[in-house]
């Protein structure tokens, strides 16, 4: 009676507590490849990177990924049980077949890559592939700002804007996986040039280009500035992050260059909330940095766009991850493939 | 052995075709209240309409509506099994509880309202409420315009802008049903003033107001047109619908205006198009009977503005339901709330 009592007892154990499953993340971008091992709560236990040298073209860079991962599974000497692979991948993608439908310059080729065909073939496990917004939205979901909320939005202010758009907690891509392009909503239409060929999208005025591109016009009618300075020494140091910090050491113009950039991110924040209502929305990206001094007019907008905005609270938040979002992200996703397949 | 079998035959027979039901469908507008039975199908088939008289004040609306309604019942000799009471009323609705959030200044007094509470107590069935642009496109999408697509956006263009958004076939709302507010969507921040009090919303460029002025301003300068005899004779007769005639009349000044409205509409559209990624986009209210003056220049805008164009076919197009979309949407709304209380 004993014996079956303990075996049972044993048996209850091994129940509860299942070997857990491990995943490998994969964050490709168009510097550096990064990948981890993520567990199943969204911690990143293990990580590596490369540079991605995305000019030797599409191949290369897929053997590279593959590379990256099977030094990673090597470096951690098998001791996790990995169960599947996220990947997130700029572009718009086909998460469905796994396939890139359309990326951006910054990967020459990368359009109509199988990721999943190639990495399931070599590594033999569930592959799920999402665009990169997609992913770092997921990762701020579940880990980082939106932990608290079910329709979430989250914003990365870089070389362009990307988004994800959290919808019931799960990303809404769109029919065809064609949405969630917040970078190229037009705010003004007869705005300045866009990267997209189009004018007046809000990537055109407050991408990482745009805000060089307004500081130096903005230096040339103000040259004895900290950020004039600056320029006349070195042009390629002008980046969100200097102008940022020449903001914090009291400079005018960069101030002013932070503040125009709050007010334009508030007028699509408003027409985000108009249309989705989220419960909150994070931003990430160098210039997100800036606080308060990017924050406060991005709200101010948003109180004079938004409506029923005295009836809500919508906090406008910076992201917590940093560029991890989108590994814990592409863990997680990976996580809810592989479950959707049992 | 024959009995048993007639007797089951009856009964599978009554489990196939068991009496259907209908429902009551309401649309409350600014000067009519408007209701139909409206069967499983979403067909109409007995209606009934009186003014809203709205300036004597929420609670005698609310006792016109009840009356209407019994009025209805006593018309149709109750030959239906109603079932459910659907209604699309303007504002914002709190669809959990039937509660109007946020009405507009056309009709006063509504905010507050529990029109679900006030209609179950009378008619002992249950009620849904919902915003009557979403009614509208949940009419459209299943009986009309949007029968053969999931994902699929309805806007109707009349005093306001307003617009209904069906995902995966479910009407879209945001978070405590503040989303969808399409009309309030900013194209350009430094635009014309809109009613809600910000500028360059796309209902500050395209609502039957934002025309009437357009073309007054454009009569000013170019007095000497079809436009400029009507206005002169009586300012009233100014609406979208006789703009729209005089362009049919080669009125060179209604054509540019129409084709204005719909280089603007077409800019919202792309930003839609860009966030959603609908399949199919229908255009209702009195200027989308100017058809490819209106439509050409839209797609156009489209063609510029929305990313991944060439891939895909995103078919906009005009309502086919006209002012029966709203009863219609309610009725199958209705329905949709009926069966789940089951």
């Amino acid at each position: 009676m004993k014996t079956i009592k303990r075996s049972m007892h044993r048996k209850n154990k091994i129940k509860k507590n299942p070997i857990p499953n491990y995943y490998i993340a994969v964050d490709l971008g168009g510097t550096n490849i990064r990948t981890a091992v993520v567990d199943e709560h969204g911690q990143i236990l293990d990580r590596l990177q490369i540079l991605t040298l995305a000019h030797q073209g599409a191949e290369q860079v897929l053997i590279r990924i593959k590379k990256l991962i099977y030094q990673l599974l090597k470096q951690t000497k098998t001791i996790y049980r990995i169960a599947a692979i996220g990947i997130g991948s700029p572009g718009c993608i086909d998460v469905m077949q796994g396939t890139v439908l359309f990326a951006t310059n910054n990967l020459p080729g990368w359009k109509g890559t199988n990721l999943r065909a190639a990495l399931e073939t070599g590594f033999a496990i569930p592959v799920f592939v999402d665009n990169d917004a997609n992913t770092a939205a997921y990762g701020e979901k579940f880990c980082g700002a939106g932990k608290t909320v079910s329709n979430f939005i989250a914003i990365t202010i870089g070389t362009g804007v990307g988004g994800g758009i959290i919808i019931n907690n799960e990303v809404y891509r769109g029919h065809n996986f064609y949405g969630g392009e917040i970078g190229h909503m037009t705010i003004c239409y007869n705005g300045p040039k866009c990267n997209c060929g189009n004018f007046g999208c809000l990537e055109a005025y407050i991408s990482a280009s745009a805000l060089v591109d307004f500081s130096i016009r903005m230096i040339q009618t103000n040259p004895k500035t900290k950020l004039g300075t600056m320029l006349a020494k070195n042009r390629n140091r002008l980046t969100p992050e200097t102008i940022y910090h020449a903001a914090l050491q009291g400079d005018i113009v960069a101030k002013k260059i932070i503040t125009e950039a709050g007010y334009h991110l508030g007028i699509g924040l408003s027409n985000l909330i108009n249309l989705f209502s989220p419960e909150m929305i994070a931003i990430g990206g160098g210039i997100a940095q800036s606080g308060t001094l990017l924050f406060t007019p991005a709200r101010k907008e948003i109180r004079n766009r938004a409506l029923f905005i005295n009836e809500r609270s919508i906090p406008i938040v910076p992201t917590k991850l940093g560029v991890d979002a989108g590994l814990i992200g592409a863990g997680l996703l990976a996580k809810q493939y592989y479950q959707s397949l049992k």
